[in-house]
């Protein structure tokens, strides 16, 4: 099992940053006290991933915040990220596993209780509870897992957990209470006119409800 | 350098297939003289990409023709195809050639004659002129390179070299004067009513005029 600590985890939007650069958003969310950065596009050519995937990885390593590619196990090896997140709908998790090799952190997207059960038998470095409630951020139309899901989650896996999907300053600590181990978001970091302190804010409520 | 047989060189198109599945295609086009299979895919999951790769290679390992993944290097990988092909947007070629070792097809668009040039610096497998003319396959508004292109590039080359782009019965025979060492075809094959007399036909012409 590989170390990490999910406890802000902010997952990349471009179209959601106000026409502000991965760079920025990033530099000023770490300053705030985000733990991993996740880089998901979509809709790109594989030129421009991994032109943002080595950018991002540039701004990342000097500040020893890991970079994890969502999706494409591709880049994360082109670039030599420190992991890949995958979903239900993306390469298997033993093909994953098996190629990128036992040092890199591979997280898995659950989205009902089944799955994070399934979970228990693989040796992923961490289970994202997707989504937690609704959100407009993803266009997936899953049944929010909620705080009840959370909680039933939290009482049988062997995984760190993050819980991503709508959440904000005002439900993280019901999130956390609930048992997550941590909180992944976009909109309420990338959207935010200060990203540096809607970090620091988010990271201070996970903090104190641990 | 791995040897590679792109005298017809046929390239999957699910929409422009007629409804039928690859699988039909790709065994009916082989009968016909297919002599390497590209799986091109946009806008679908990398777990559906993966299921067709898999599916593909299961089809064409018996009758030893190698799969070549467009663009996706993860797919190529996972599936463990004979090879991978990338564009001018796609994973920078040296990072694919380090990641899939030396044993592995890598093939390379070239959209000009100086990429043709440039490409004279890489041990890569073949190169792919694209287009030779205009297409309605490809959506990418490149100038065709024409014979002109073809003969210019095939006297300086030292690649094999296979065209792409709006070819047929018509115009095989001039491509393969004009020095390419094959063709490589979509609707020419999969959009026939009867494929595998269609790539019967075009390598034919391929195998006279050469």
């Amino acid at each position: 099992m590989n170390n990490c600590d999910v406890s802000l985890y902010l997952v990349t939007d471009r179209e959601l940053s106000l026409g502000r650069s991965h760079q920025y958003i990033v530099e000023q969310a770490i300053k705030g006290g985000v733990t991993m950065v996740q880089l998901r596009e979509k809709n790109i050519s594989t030129r421009e991933f991994y032109n943002l995937a080595i950018e991002l990885k540039q701004t990342l390593k000097p500040l020893n915040i890991p970079l994890i590619i969502n999706d494409r196990l591709d880049i994360a090896l082109a670039v030599d990220a420190e992991g890949l997140h995958i979903g239900q709908s993306d390469i298997p998790y033993h093909i994953a596993r098996e190629i990128l090799g036992k040092n890199k952190i591979i997280g898995l997207s659950v989205e009902t209780v089944e799955q994070a059960r399934s979970a228990n038998n693989l040796d992923v470095d961490y289970i994202g509870l997707s989504p937690v409630f609704s959100t407009q951020t993803k266009h997936d139309i899953n049944t929010p897992l909620e705080l009840e899901g959370i909680q039933q989650i939290a009482s049988f896996t062997k995984h760190k957990t993050v819980a991503i999907g709508g959440i904000n300053t005002q439900n993280t600590a019901d999130i956390i209470k609930a048992g997550a181990d941590g909180i992944a978001v976009v909109s309420a970091i990338v959207s935010q006119k200060d990203p540096r302190q809607a970090a620091c804010d988010l990271k201070s409520i996970v903090d104190k409800n641990k």
